[in-house]
């Protein structure tokens, strides 16, 4: 039986949560048996002791939504969240699932590795921040006999994306480009944008759109200036031998420089339109050449080059093609030469907790097939 | 250490053990170290006692290619093979990989599972034979603790599809449909013949062009026939939960029947380009409504109707833009509605063996991890 502990039940961990208890009762779990022994928030915290229940937190206890905030929860606190479950549960056949964007958090992972506890998160900051950190991170799992550290759902969420490029790593293939739509967002705005035909749709009215529909971050600047693609390329770079950094990449922060320093939001979304002229002639001049306009993560690893960028894309390309909204990653390989390609949603809370869940289900191969 | 035993090195059986040495001689093996033990074709067979060399069978050994022919080396026989490396090896720690396409060599998995061993294999005839046999297979390797059976393979050579769909069913999601391309040389055939354009190219003249790459099996006929395609609609729809044989299935052989019991592939060669104007009018007929022919397998599991055919597609789709030889495999489901897309190389030795690799790989993650 593996034992897992979610910290952050929020839109992706709740879903995960479900989908796991949801496994536990069903015969899907007869051969490899998750069971879910704590759950923290930011303020409340629920650890099962094993002699209460030997199967963890079960689905009555989810759904009456009391569990957070009924008698059986303390005030939260992470390292007495951890520390009790070393108490009950053996780390070694125990994962905690990291569903914050915390890098308090993250910055905790390496010592829960010493621990023995495996660890899987579609949480970016450990793996695309500090190089140190990374390689300590790298480090202490690469030894035999070591707990798991996976993050399938830091790059292109529930899409096979990192553990098709840690096979190919591991496999002695050479990795010669990634080029990859790796934002939910950046790919439904040029895509709805952005089609290959004369459409007069303004760019600022899509950003509305998308802003409205809950598509953007709460500011849709934090989408527009990149720095989530670039802490995925960073991850896939690394993944592939390569110790970059967030400084390396040649980045394009689309926020209009003059919007950057604006303080609110109403504020920015109400100026952007005065931007839809830029916007729109980038635009025209790619339809001009049959070409559409796309945000991209590059990596040339020959080259050694990285880039995230509005590029332009012929509109026969698989990129232009892609549905807006959906992710798409290319490998190109000394095995692959015609890239090995993946696409499809790339963010929500479904799919995000299907990557997780691919995670455990590795962890939990790893405990149960002796 | 994880043992494995090679039955059948040889086109990509080879390429495996390549791989495989390669891999032990570098770093990346570190974590999860593995051997080759024992090496067996159809008439000579080597085995690598533990107290001879720990380290298995080495580059040097197999790089004389003297190995099989060499001193070592006895002649043939798969029990006496199985049952030497059982005297020595312990079987969970072991796994067998049937590089064979042989059905006697396939119906031994349930011997050697009973004994403990992880079976990996790109041999298809296991999982899209006998139902009865499937199950058997099924049901022994869903207990607890059981032993792996592996054949990632056996449908899109090297791309992850199987592992996604075992994936996809482990976590709840319910699978709508599967469309692929799922014959590396059937997509070469149509990719070069139906391109949306008026080529003027002759079906026949490109299945002689292909013929003499070596894109298709000796008799040109066992692609044409489906078969192929067919037994892998089998497999997915095996692993999706539907118990579908062959003879269930929709199959379109395309042979024209006139050719079907010629006896020599010479007579068959030379009499193709009659049936030229046959799939002129096709792909004439589809290119006048901006479409392109396709040899497709079509699940749809609402409908509970499987297919393998020659399908058209409007010149935008995703199968129409496809490079010639590639597979793409398609997943519509719940999670994924837009569906999860997977393409690239599907045949040729080092795609295939990267496919047995990545089994390979998550059973010995299951042998370290502890
Ligand atoms: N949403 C997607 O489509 C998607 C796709 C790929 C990856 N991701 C990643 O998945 C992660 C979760 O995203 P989300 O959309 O689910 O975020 P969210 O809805 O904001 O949920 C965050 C959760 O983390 C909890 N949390 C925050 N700080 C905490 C702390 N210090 N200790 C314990 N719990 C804490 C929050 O609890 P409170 O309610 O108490 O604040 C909440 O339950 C992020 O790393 C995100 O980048 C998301
Ligand atoms: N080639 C591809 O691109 C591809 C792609 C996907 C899947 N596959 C599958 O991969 C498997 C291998 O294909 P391949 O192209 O490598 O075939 P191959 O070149 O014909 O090699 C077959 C190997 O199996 C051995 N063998 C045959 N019968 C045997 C027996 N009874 N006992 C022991 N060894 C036996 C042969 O040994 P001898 O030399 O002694 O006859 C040879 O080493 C097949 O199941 C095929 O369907 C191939």
């Amino acid at each position: 039986m593996l034992s897992v502990a979610v910290i952050g039940p929020g839109t992706v961990g709740e879903a995960l949560v479900k989908m796991l208890l949801e496994y536990k009762n069903s015969s899907r779990s007869a051969k490899l048996p998750i069971r879910i022994v704590g759950i923290t928030n930011s303020r409340k915290m629920v650890i099962k002791s094993p002699k209460v229940c030997e199967e963890g937190i079960n689905t009555l206890d989810w759904k009456n939504k009391e569990l957070m905030e009924g008698s059986d929860s303390q005030p939260a606190n992470i390292e007495s969240f951890v520390s009790k479950i070393k108490e009950q549960y053996e780390p070694a056949q125990t994962v905690l699932i990291d569903c914050t964007s915390n890098e308090g958090i993250s910055n905790k992972y390496y010592e829960w590795l010493q621990q023995g506890f495996n660890v899987v998160t579609p949480n970016k900051k450990a793996f695309s921040g500090s190089l140190d950190y990374w390689k300590q991170l790298k480090e202490i799992t690469s030894r035999p006999g070591s707990p798991m550290l996976l993050h399938e759902a830091t790059a292109g969420a529930g899409l096979p994306t990192l553990s098709t490029l840690n096979n190919l790593v591991l496999s002695g293939d050479k990795i010669e480009k990634i080029e990859g739509i790796l934002s939910g967002t950046l790919s439904f705005l040029f895509g709805e944008y952005s089609t290959g035909k004369a459409t007069g749709k303004e760019f600022s009215k899509i950003v509305q759109v998308a802003k409205d529909n809950g598509f953007t971050e709460p500011d849709p600047r934090d989408d527009l200036n990149g720095m989530d693609v670039a802490r995925k390329v960073v991850i896939l770079a690394r993944l592939s031998g390569v110790d970059v950094e967030l400084k390396d990449l040649d980045l394009e922060n689309i926020v209009p420089s003059e919007l950057r320093e604006v303080n609110s939001v109403e504020e920015f979304m109400q100026r952007l339109p005065e931007f839809d002229n830029y916007f729109a002639e980038l635009n025209n001049s790619a339809l001009e050449n049959n070409q559409v306009l796309r945000y991209v993560g590059n990596l040339d690893l020959a080259l050694n080059k990285y880039s995230v960028k509005l590029m332009r894309y012929p509109t026969s390309h698989a990129f232009a093609n892609l549905k807006p909204g959906d992710n798409i990653v290319s490998f190109t390989t000394k095995y692959f030469p015609n890239p090995l390609i993946i696409q499809g949603a790339g963010a929500g809370a479904d799919v995000t907790a299907f990557g997780i869940f691919c995670d455990v289900l590795k962890v939990a191969e790893g405990k149960f097939n002796l």
